[in-house]
């Protein structure tokens, strides 16, 4: 058999706010560009909108700087209040050298800025902040679709991060719900006898990554849907399971 | 417009020995599942065929391994000669710490093992070393394509990475040919008119990513092609813009 797999960006969404139903909202789009959702599908979605929809907006003209996040600002010719949003979003600063500010969020992932960011936000002074809780907010999408269209979906909340060595970023999954983010082949062997070692795939940060090539920065398709990869369901899934340890981290 | 990916494996590829022509036997195996290769397609091809069919196996029977090697052998139950192996193939250890050995590798690439591998590899004591231009390999398959079937294609040369601060493998590029690696948006405006300051997309990356989905590790589907994607052509593009310099890595 030919694997394949199917990425489709979904158009036409309207700007979103606060308390709006997004799997409502995706599952009109995608059928008034003609895309069938069906069972087994994977639905992949942005963090952007995830936190419109949250309500995770904050508006910077109502934060009072603290003297870390002013003395940082200025020496690197950032806005003081964004880089103290920055660490109120923050569990621990790993690096902040160069003007760069790399922290462990709340919810433990490693990246730039906790997540903050001004793009794609409408209004001068607003920032979206990740979603309080990413695996929470994709059980509510799926059980939505769950309970209005009967369908049975595996869902990401994606986002884009930044990596160490490698220039350019990719967007991997803050969240999942109904599918396994890990695929392990430990122990299993190859096709020549080899026993494989530690190998584990990050399926769902690649499943994101995939999704990223037909949504993009700039065209407003904040969702993509994935159709053809078998991926192992799994009710009690989470993508706190694709961050690593810090006993086990060598980079922290 | 609705945006759209398609990611379909290429099954039916012999056991790659060396001195085979790859683009030749990739072509063969797409045309026999009916799988039209177009120019604009790009092919993903993963490290392991290509280090085959240039002969760049070794056998661990032939290696001496220094008295750095056994030590951190001996201490983390590792065989010291591939372990030697992969210090030969590096021209920096990053860390060497808790059995892990991550290396620069002499592109230029950080990663465990300087991507030295045993799985795949048939015979009890073969293993497989990175290609020694990926750029070259790549560009090469690329030639070969144009010349005998007149189709212009993005090429991508991929392997399994492991990453700081998350769990699991993905599939990254380590070579390219006549695809930029980087999609850059730096200085576009989005849908609100905020300009976007940084933002660099890692696009062959998230192409190496897509294609893993469909080719994985037990199935011997080691090529992908992904059709619809429309990249921008570069004669010039090299996987080595993937790699962050030095003086701008905070975690070297």
């Amino acid at each position: 058999m030919v694997p394949q797999l199917q990425l489709i960006g979904v158009t036409g969404l309207p700007e979103i706010q606060t308390g709006d139903n997004l799997a409502k909202l995706i599952s009109q789009a995608a059928n008034a560009q003609g895309t069938e959702l069906q069972s087994g599908d994977i639905l992949i979605v942005t963090q952007k909108i995830v936190s419109k929809a949250e309500g995770n907006v904050i508006d910077l003209g109502q934060i009072e700087p603290s003297t870390l996040a002013k003395e940082f600002a200025t020496q690197y010719d950032k806005d003081p209040r964004l880089v103290e949003v920055v660490l109120r979003e923050s569990r621990r600063v790993v690096r902040m050298d160069r003007g760069i500010l790399v922290v462990e969020t709340k919810h433990g992932f490693i990246c730039a800025n906790a997540g903050v960011d001004a793009s794609n936000v409408p209004g001068d002074e607003r920032v979206s902040l990740l979603p309080v809780d990413p695996d929470l907010s994709a059980q509510r999408i799926r059980s939505e679709l769950k309970a209005s269209l009967g369908l049975t979906l595996g869902i990401i909340i994606s986002d884009t991060f930044g990596r160490p060595w490698r220039m350019g970023n990719t967007d991997i999954a803050i969240g999942v719900a109904g599918i396994n983010p890990l695929l392990d082949y430990t122990g299993q062997t190859d096709i020549n006898g080899y026993t494989l070692r530690v190998s584990v795939s990050a399926i769902a940060d690649e499943i994101a990554s995939a999704a990223e090539l037909v949504a993009g920065k700039l065209t407003q398709i904040p969702v993509a849907i994935a159709k053809g990869y078998p991926y192992v369901q799994n009710e009690e899934a989470t993508a706190r399971s694709l961050v690593r340890d810090g006993s086990m981290d060598l980079f922290r």
